[in-house]
């Protein structure tokens, strides 16, 4: 007999119909009734043995994580939490698992750690919590094609491996054949990279952002969805060194429409994530309020997790100058008062963290988007400004999340970027295909990147970022 | 005035209305005719520049390659090949394209070769044959998505730098944020990976199975779609070093459910960018026709791209184990003539090329799924058959393209996985957390590997990989 999902068995009204089941025992309680789930949802199957229904030997190996294949009727459940349940008629137990070895890992029936679940990251997914996340995680990454497929975006697989190092600034991560125990060197000493792989020296991408420029020259709107990576020595919760990036490009886009794009497209995730996750979401919302009871009363979230996801949807999200911004935070209580570790003085300063989180969650109590930067504290290729002085670009900060969006409109007049190179020591040769957009047809366009791993940290309530991808990776931390 | 996608001017019938387009001007006749494209189809439209419409020196920047926002009015079209045109009102040249410059490049209007068109891959997705690649690319991405999301597999993004190696067997890049002239060994004279951004040696995946196997332990079903990496010094037509790879993994799946998977997927597929890519695959259907054209008959396409992608739908996959295919092989024309490169003289022999496409093209004329190979011939976490010799292993084998999907059910047993790991001396430590889904809840499970720009290549009817990615990473080439 075929086997169900449980998410399906669970919203099934085939009452007395035998079905079967597969999945892993989450409890086995009075000897009688087994929790079974699958991963199809957060929700466990109400399984009921009859007494003397199967052997007792086959019934001393229903220990929590084994596998059991299951067949009974489905029958209306007596107890509550659920509408039905599967009186078994047969039961046949596939994968064991020995008690005494499980009770060394996080599958043991007791509360760990999120950092002890880390360390077993190959089964945490069996877990609650990290089952809703992953599942929200897959559902989110749909979406995100869902939405730029319905607009008309192509989807383009920038190169991972990459000469180019414009925006890494040396914190890029080395690709390389060599055995590393006798790297070739040329008559001057230096690493001859002539005989690498590639004939050249290569790094992992940093974003895939000027190569979907010359894409949206050729086919309009184009998005990547791709892993992009950072040899940073950051051990924050914030942070990755492989981390799954978005980024679309638009040509015919200025930053007003750039804007709009982002704000849009987060909404509708958003949404989508409210209508498609609603299990899952209860779960984690829950899990928070359990989590925020052990934080002193000033930490806890001020709103549920939906309650939150919905305020993002119902308000527009403010838009503000960098200048105003300046403005706001000179005169701000903290500044005053000296709260902040770094003090605003003056215009041109880069905003900390701090300075984010007080616009977002103290100023504004709205997700900001904050734009018109100074020039000198953003990268080359965004657009400048007539003032000479800033660049059309924009970040979007959400609450307990920071930066979620980066983006600008692009320096489309092949003089002016060329000059910004000079200035900062980009060689031209190193971007010869990229000052070709500039060269042939070019038009204002603009784009933006999304860390997609923030998004499922907005979304999920988890608060750091290493729960919320399967295998992080780490300073010193590459396991799995 | 906002301005509308080429693709829906195309099929609107708000005729007399005012529109805006802007794109790329690819032809420019009589002074009159401009063929624009914004690269959301292959089609361009007509916009038509009546007599001293605009100024002189503005109507010479009109060249190919330009930039240019069009407004005019949308009337029915006099000349063949489109329902709509459009009359301009108002035109703005807002990039220009300088025919000189523009003549060193694959842009300027003459036939390129696919070679050519390499050396400038940031330009040849202007072209039509690129545009519509890319296009094809991008819906067949999307539809993988679908496919598995309504099919409530969870999308999972496994690690791309990792410290196992299991089945690379040397063909993995290194990672490293070591400076390579002075890379630091320990008192051995031995690398001291310790000093490295990880901590340990790292390389890039060759293959998300094994972490997602990981997760289809946890939640059922799931799949990956990422970039894999090669380091294979093979230049052919059909190898690339960095590739995107399709990894469904199915818990309480054996090999036959596995082989149904496949195929429903691969019809689902195909069956969506027929639906959905018409415009596109009518040109790739005659652009083949015109390259078939300049080969000897018998080296041209039996069918057209269109009737061999429906000949796909239309047909089961023929399925015959590694036993019988080796009879069919042996007792063949070009093996007795020895014709085949390679002669197939025993039971245990490696299939090459030659004989898949004998297989597949002159045999069985139809795809052809082979299983139960050689257990010494493939991976070690593939399931043992009773008769100890053979392996629930599939090979799925496509019509000039070979090979496009690899897979088996996996070694469930951790006792038969333990002796076949160091039967090929792979060390139990290196992968402790995969023998753990062994000890815990074990159960069948089945999953395969597609390579997608292998589907592409045939979806698109091109032969060389190198055209069906926007930058291929091969031997010496890193470009862009």
């Amino acid at each position: 007999m075929k086997h169900s999902k449980v998410v399906d068995v669970l919203k099934s009204d085939k009452l007395l119909q035998p079905v079967t089941v597969k999945g892993w025992v989450r409890s086995f309680r009075n000897d009688r009734f087994i929790a079974l789930n699958d991963g199809s949802t957060i929700h466990n199957i109400q399984c009921v043995l009859e007494d003397n229904a199967i052997d007792n030997k086959v019934q001393e190996k229903i220990t929590v994580g084994a596998a059991v294949a299951i067949t009974g009727t489905l029958v209306e459940s007596q107890g509550k939490g659920q509408k039905v349940e599967i009186q078994i008629t047969e039961l046949k137990v596939v994968g064991e698992s020995n008690p005494e070895e499980l009770k060394l890992t996080i599958l043991s029936p007791k509360r760990h750690s999120l950092e002890k679940l880390r360390e077993q990251a190959h089964l945490r997914v069996r877990t609650n919590t990290f089952g809703a996340i992953m599942r929200v995680r897959s559902k989110l990454s749909f979406v995100i094609h869902e939405y730029f497929q319905k607009n008309n975006f192509y989807y383009v697989h920038t190169p991972v491996i990459t000469k180019s190092d414009a925006e890494g600034a040396g914190e890029a991560f080395k690709v390389t054949n060599f055995d590393l125990t006798n790297v070739p060197k040329d008559e001057t000493g230096a690493v001859n990279f002539k005989e690498d792989f590639f004939g050249a020296e290569t790094n992992l991408t940093v974003s895939g952002q000027l190569e979907a420029e010359t894409y949206a020259m050729g086919l309009g709107s184009v998005y990547t969805f791709g892993p992009t990576f950072r040899a940073e020595n950051s051990n924050t919760s914030r942070h990755l060194a492989e981390f799954w990036m978005v980024e679309p490009e638009v040509a015919f886009c200025d930053l007003d429409g750039n804007m709009d794009l982002a704000e849009d497209f987060i909404k509708y995730v958003i949404q989508y994530a409210l209508d498609n996750c609603a299990d899952d979401l209860e779960f984690l919302e829950n899990r928070l309020v359990q989590e925020d009871k052990q934080k002193p009363q000033a930490e806890r979230s001020e709103m549920l997790l939906r309650d939150k996801l919905k305020f993002v949807l119902e308000n527009n999200f403010k838009r503000v100058s960098y200048t105003e911004a300046i403005e706001i935070l000179k005169n701000s209580k903290p500044n005053k008062k000296k709260k902040f570790k770094y003090i605003i003085e003056e215009w041109g300063a880069d905003l900390q963290s701090e300075h984010e989180r007080f616009l977002v969650e103290k100023h504004f109590k709205s997700p900001v988007i904050l734009f018109d930067y100074p020039a000198k504290i953003k990268a080359f290729y965004m657009r400048l400004n007539e003032d000479g002085n800033t660049v059309r670009a924009m970040d979007i900060l959400f609450p307990g999340i920071g930066e979620i969006v980066g983006g600008s409109q692009r320096e489309e007049r092949l003089e002016v970027l060329k000059e910004k190179m000079a200035a900062l020591d980009i060689p031209e040769e190193e971007l010869w295909w990229y000052l070709d957009t500039r060269r042939f047809g070019t038009c204002t366009h603009s784009g933006f990147g999304l860390g997609f791993e923030r998004l499922v940290l907005f979304v999920t309530g988890m608060s750091n970022i290493r729960d919320v991808i399967p295998y992080p990776r780490t300073p010193l931390n590459a396991e799995f």
